[in-house]
């Protein structure tokens, strides 16, 4: 597996160094806008920074759930591509955002549209083994074939 | 690995889409009850379900670890079993939470009981795999053979 | 790789009840320091240990896909050691954190070199598996042989 998964592993560590990244810089506005810890309040910058890191990592479990999935069970090269615009996705979200909050709406829906993908084609990757483990049915081999 | 995880898989999946499925709708609210982003607050209805998706967030990547630990060391088809219970769970919690702080305890309860359950069965798989390897004494094996 | 992966199984569990652990102190301040749900604010003492949960919880999927990289790439025993280590530190963060934000800073800081070091030393196997898989010089068997 750990062969299988290798281009997984660097996308995910990837993106773990992304979302520190962004945790980071929520510390760097915190003393810029001096909104002292435990708050998370009081500058609406700080807050605008702060909430595009709270949603990047709402959605970063479903995010390594999905891409090792489909990685595993569909395609890991066509997976690790979805991942490299998903993290260039999220990387516009949270700049946009920290200037607006308008701006921040094309990063987050091209964010969720290489979600959905990478959850559709994990589904079909996941039904093929199915089949073929079940039913003696591998449809991808009957396709290629015909 | 990946033959051996796809029970796992799907779950996992399935409760990827119930963590978008949450986060959906507390976008829901947002609009709903006038909250702006980035505020989270100044609508009661709104911060409990914002709350609710909070919390089935926070013990999210708890879940996804009891879940692949019991499956693998102990039984794929009970940790999935277990899963589905979980799911609903947190569907009681989240629906009773948006009507009423007092609702979300039920499903609360039964989803922290879930866990428990999977790390027990987690710890008592490794336990078993350990002695197995290092000792050379399956006891799911003895206990078979009794 | 359910065999290989053992002990990384061991600390993922011991990590989850960490941050369970966490969450329910967090409970128990809410009725302490009477913070009502869904308010998360009120009372300095409350914010303070609900902060150090959620900055535990923002690392906690950083930290699991680094220990898993690493101990997969690079070397199980010694990435089981670091989490061990990080394990210990957020516990120091987080009781530090509940009695002033001074308090979090040697925890936090020694979290986040154990975080950098498993991110290098996952990025050091994975690069050394490519070479191995790819162009068929595998660094780590030459300098042995040295």
């Amino acid at each position: 597996m750990a062969e299988n998964s290798i281009l997984l592993a660097v996308l995910s560590l990837l993106s773990a160094c992304q979302q520190s990244y962004f945790a980071l810089q929520v510390g760097k506005a915190r003393l810029k806008y001096k909104v002292m810890p435990p708050a998370v309040s009081g500058s609406p910058e700080f807050e605008r920074i702060f909430r595009a890191q709270q949603n990047s990592l709402e959605f970063y479990p479903v995010f390594i759930i999905t891409l090792w999935v489909a990685g595993w069970y569909f395609n890991q090269v066509f997976a690790t591509c979805l991942g490299l615009v998903y993290i260039y996705a999220r990387h516009r979200y949270f700049w946009g955002y920290s200037e607006a909050p308008k701006k921040r709406i094309t990063g987050f829906r091209l964010s969720l549209g290489v979600l959905a993908l990478l959850a559709v084609l994990g589904a079909v990757g996941i039904t093929n083994s199915f089949l073929d483990e079940y039913l003696d049915l591998n449809i991808a081999k009957k396709l290629r074939h015909f």
